[in-house]
């Protein structure tokens, strides 16, 4: 089905827009009053997550309530950690746990990486589903993490401050690590790609954790598998963002994809100067949003002015915080279409 | 007294040293199981801050056995809001806790910035016992919080992985924050001056949460403060450790402080192009400990090549982490101690 709004298409292949694009990062729950009524009416977040028709509504409302231009499947970077065969619960108020870890070589060994289409084959349905119910309005994003920030997690097993657990096993394990990461690597492309099928019209690849390692670590154990999955993916614009990651844009450049993501704390002015031929996504402080109006119109139209003339979609420099104001968050979208 | 080893303080003046010093944030508690046994005599963590005798012990305990060229006063940086009235709460696992927080005009008046020398009499009275039981071995080092972080903390009441409602204040407020920062920053540079008064041969202010806010919002509501501060203290050295600003060294060259703190995602090629008359402090991954021996000295020896040639005090780029092992630290130490 053709698209009526590919604005986010065509900024992110580097073509003429007649105005930036914008949607949010977890604009998909979180926020609406929507979203919680459905929520609250389930057992919990994963069994939202899980049941295609429900994932496919949440995904939607931002669309018809936000009018953002862009969806995003409503799902977690934390599917492909289960499906590979370590389940996790997601706590109320506290986050993600696993009860299960990786430590050592046969708990490598004894992770999965086929079958996927059949373990997250609820993702594929609830994409099918958003595509037709969205019947060509936007484009639908895809997702997943990133190998660092999946390790991060299968190892750490919860959310932490340092994730000095994880940081350690590369320092203590490189060798283990690298054996991970190619797993997980494999997965997620084929993951992405399923995805992509299903109806997916453009990819992100969210490290979370890029941040906390070190430059030369991230090299090594962070960009060197995002290379791996960017020059997998053909089909679709991919954008990837690695949040906290200052230190590697430079190296960024020469990845394969179309579109990086920015988060707040990094400068417009630098960022514009190091890419070429790449769309930059972001990069409002999330905290924006919790000004008044005139705050949150005063600093996006400063955003975009300083985009001007660059590859741009509009974003928050991270997702959306949970307790935002929904309108808040529609003054931010009117600010930028409103831009002239 | 003359001190006996002065190498931190030639460092930190641009001096020549016969070899590079090296000290630990957070070395003074959590790692040695000598400083555990004296904190678990007692009911809580802020009674060993509030006495004097036991501060002073666990001061020096490093001295002893880490081997390490500096001393830094076991202390807080909360006492600064608690003796402006804020009281807090030091929760185990958790965190400090604020039972009364700052969120309006009338709550910054009812803050309290005089008689410091009073209130903040065990922290004087610690250091003059420190430096007195040190008889000069090795320097004192004072500290604070720098006023963004201070400020973070009164209004948001506890530690956070977002410190929304801290940001949300600097754009909501901007004039309170104002009004409340400069109250902080008038304190801290009495205490400082307090504590250099009783025996601190070098302070360091800490700006830990530095690294959540935009670069124009660092400049306006971080750097501006820390400058003031810096201009107003001139009878000892001063270290600035803006953990996760990197978005603001440059700007950071042009305070009048005499060593800067890098984390470890900072470049250090960088950090040396963009630093003149600076000594730079820092910047092992702190999780670099966690590894085995020999990686500790690969990863220590590579720091410290990545400095020759440039003024430089070795410290972890992060306070170290609580569950250290005392002898991979050893190996840290050694590790510079030996480096040709």
């Amino acid at each position: 089905m053709k698209l009526k709004n590919d604005l986010i298409l065509k900024a992110a292949k580097g073509q003429n827009v007649e105005r930036t694009p914008v949607w949010l990062m977890r604009q998909a729950g979180r926020i609406l009053p929507e979203y919680r009524k459905i929520r609250n009416s389930l057992s919990g977040f994963k069994e939202l997550v899980e049941t295609p028709q429900l994932a496919a509504e949440v995904t939607i409302q931002p669309v018809d309530i936000l009018k953002v231009d862009a969806a995003i499947i409503f799902s977690d970077i934390l599917v492909i950690p289960e499906s590979m065969g370590l389940k996790y619960e997601m706590i109320e108020k506290k986050g993600p746990f696993f009860s299960k870890t990786i430590s050592n070589r046969n708990d490598i060994n004894a992770l999965n990486v086929s079958n996927v289409e059949d373990h997250l084959s609820y993702v594929f349905e609830a994409i099918k589903i958003t595509k037709h119910e969205l019947s060509g309005r936007v484009p639908l994003i895809g997702f997943a993490g990133a190998p660092w920030t999946i390790l991060a997690y299968m190892v750490e097993g919860q959310g932490s401050k340092t994730f000095s657990k994880a940081k350690s096993f590369l320092y203590r394990e490189p060798e283990l690590a690298h054996l991970l990461l190619n797993k997980i690597t494999e997965i997620t492309i084929k993951y992405l790609k399923l995805q992509i099928k299903a109806g997916a019209d453009l990819v992100q690849v969210f490290d979370s954790w890029a941040g906390i390692l070190s430059p030369e670590y991230y090299e090594e154990f962070g960009l060197k598998y995002l290379e791996i999955i960017c020059n997998s993916i053909n089909e679709v614009p991919k954008t990837i963002f690695s949040k906290g990651a200052f230190f590697a844009l430079e190296k960024m450049n020469g990845l394969n994809c179309e579109t990086i993501g920015l988060d707040w704390t990094m400068s417009i002015k630098n960022a514009t100067q190091t890419f070429n031929n790449k769309t930059l996504q972001g990069n409002l402080d999330p905290c924006v949003l919790y000004g008044d109006y005139n705050t949150i119109e005063k600093k996006t139209k400063e955003m975009l002015h300083k985009f001007e003339n660059y590859r741009h979609i509009a974003n928050l420099g991270h997702g959306v915080y949970p307790d935002t104001d929904p309108e808040k968050v529609k003054c931010f979208i009117e600010s930028v279409k409103s831009y002239k």
